[in-house]
């Protein structure tokens, strides 16, 4: 006989949750399952607001499971300071398992909005408490402050894992980062701490004194000034796009230097146009990445605190929610929203 | 006071050049340097119609200087058998020449249309011979056929060169090649001599038995089955794109593996509609080729001798060359046409 759902899951949780398309959030009495052997119960202090949270609390993707409670990138304390990136679960006996890339397994479990092993929805941290297995916690360094260090499981190993298997992580290396967001911010600063000489491109041009005096880019470039483009033509090792809106690659791919490497790290919904002929000449690479493993998180996180990275963030109340998400969509967040998750949260 | 052009090119040469973009080919009288301290002078045997050179003999690609005497990969004997490619000159001092990739050097000079340090139009090797400096001249291993070499030097190394640098050419890897045309035959044998398990991937369901019973591959799809490409989805570790038409990516790079890489070797005169989304889901690869450097090409044609791998040509005298054009258009040949230049130039 199958248990019922209060059997499964009868540890009672509180959050705020979309209950359709419209995306707004509301608060949402629900439930969360027992510890298991491997599993580990932490109060939720801070977590993120990330791009992701806004396609997927409006359906913009498909396969949104309403209600949903968003957040995939909470810190806890338990004693020890914990957190928990996009990921809960994978099958843990595929190619890409085996080599702790759970990233990129077909059974992946996602930290909401996806089904888990038991059946049951995951919930993420826009919630009092999560129960998650333990190989999917992080250890955050103490040095690094738990709000800040919150976006970095998200966006953090987002940037870093790139740099790292496509071989950007050597210092003296040009590399160019398109797009100052979430995402653009942290790679700026995870390219420098690799030593690279880093290059923002944006469309943009009010935003170069921030990624120059406050991010410590090298140099900026605005991809719509041909002068600029040209003069920057075939200079750089490798480029990390984040722009998840369709965007022209051919000018992206003209920065490159030979055997260069156009990271895609954004997912525009529609396909791009992809210029074969320059890649041709110049043994080019385009390429895409999506977060990375839990070893690799771990992995990052400890890297971050070794160079004091963190992402620039706005802390919110959970109650400014859903204003968040209008202003999301304008991008008017410098550079991720952070909700305070244990002083905000009342049920 | 600059030399005269008998001055700089003495010696008169024969060959048939391309006058017009009609691409049409008729004899043509010419004259090639004295050899200096580092060059090669040597009589032409056999040279190989690449479908480049189709292309520029109709200006296809812009830039068509005429007369034009085409012909990117000969054979010659000196006493020592040797051939030449796709280049006879290079910069000699950038980062890519001195790392052996000449091909990618910005100022390298190909075989033909091109113009030499003196200031000279390069001619190929549609003609009685040629003046090539050492540098850019290839050994030919003894126990391959001069005719079925030739093309080697061109689609060889064009197939060659990708399997090494992007890591395909470990044994027990799955690879497909897309188009069974001159690159495609030559990628098979490659691929099968570096152990690989090999996937034909053709829009042509009767080149099944061409490419599974005589080329040696050990499966074959049909692009246009969407049923046999679903079955194979996630299987590839590596995919040789060959084909120069425009044609669509997505169910390619569906094949591939997470971290497989699709190599484009054809080059479409229009931009190709990449999906963006898949490659970050499975961390993938679209990157481009072209030929390789001349130690490379070294190494792949003493690879070829080792694996007794020749192209499979169909020799022709060369007043059958315009007509060879006009099968090379249909696609009308297994698998590439190679002129008897000894045999056949006559002036």
């Amino acid at each position: 006989m199958g248990k019922s759902a209060e059997e499964i899951h009868p540890v009672k949780a509180f959050g705020w949750a979309a209950r359709d398309q419209s995306g707004l959030l509301s608060p949402f009495n629900f439930s969360r399952r027992e510890t298991g052997d491997e599993d580990v119960r932490f109060k939720i202090m801070y977590c993120g607001i990330c791009h992701t949270d806004l396609h997927r609390i409006k359906n913009e993707w498909g396969g949104s499971k309403y209600p949903m409670v968003p957040g995939k990138v909470q810190k806890f304390t338990t004693g020890d300071k914990v957190g928990v990136g996009c990921l809960v679960g994978a099958c843990h006996s595929c190619d890409n398992c085996v080599n702790n890339l759970e990233n990129y397994c077909p059974r992946k479990i996602l930290t909401y909005n996806a089904t888990y092993h038991d059946g049951k929805t995951t919930y993420g941290g826009y919630s009092d408490h999560m129960v998650v297995n333990e190989n999917f916690v992080v250890r955050i360094p103490d040095n690094l402050p738990l709000d800040a260090a919150a976006p970095l499981l998200c966006a953090g190993i987002t940037m870093y894992s790139p740099l790292r298997y496509f071989g950007l992580d050597k210092p003296g290396m040009h590399l160019g980062v398109v797009g100052l967001g979430g995402l653009g911010h942290v790679g700026v600063k995870f390219a420098k701490a690799f030593g690279a000489k880093v290059t923002v491109i944006s469309t943009s041009p009010n935003k170069k004194n921030e990624a120059i005096d406050h991010l410590g880019a090298d140099s900026f470039l605005v991809s719509r000034d041909p002068d600029q483009m040209q003069a920057a033509m075939a200079t750089m090792d490798g480029i990390l796009d984040t722009v998840s809106a369709v965007h022209p690659l051919a000018p992206l791919i003209g920065l490159l230097k030979s055997h260069g490497k156009l990271i895609m790290l954004g997912a525009p919904d529609k396909p791009l146009e992809l210029p074969v002929f320059p890649l041709l000449l110049g043994r080019k690479t385009v390429a895409g990445s999506g977060i990375g493993g839990l070893k690799e998180t771990q992995e990052m996180i400890d890297f971050a605190g070794k160079h004091n990275i963190t992402a620039d963030i706005e802390v919110i109340p959970i109650d400014y929610v859903n204003t968040a998400m209008e202003r999301l969509v304008k991008a008017d967040v410098r550079y991720r929203f952070v909700i305070d998750v244990a002083n905000s949260l009342k049920a």
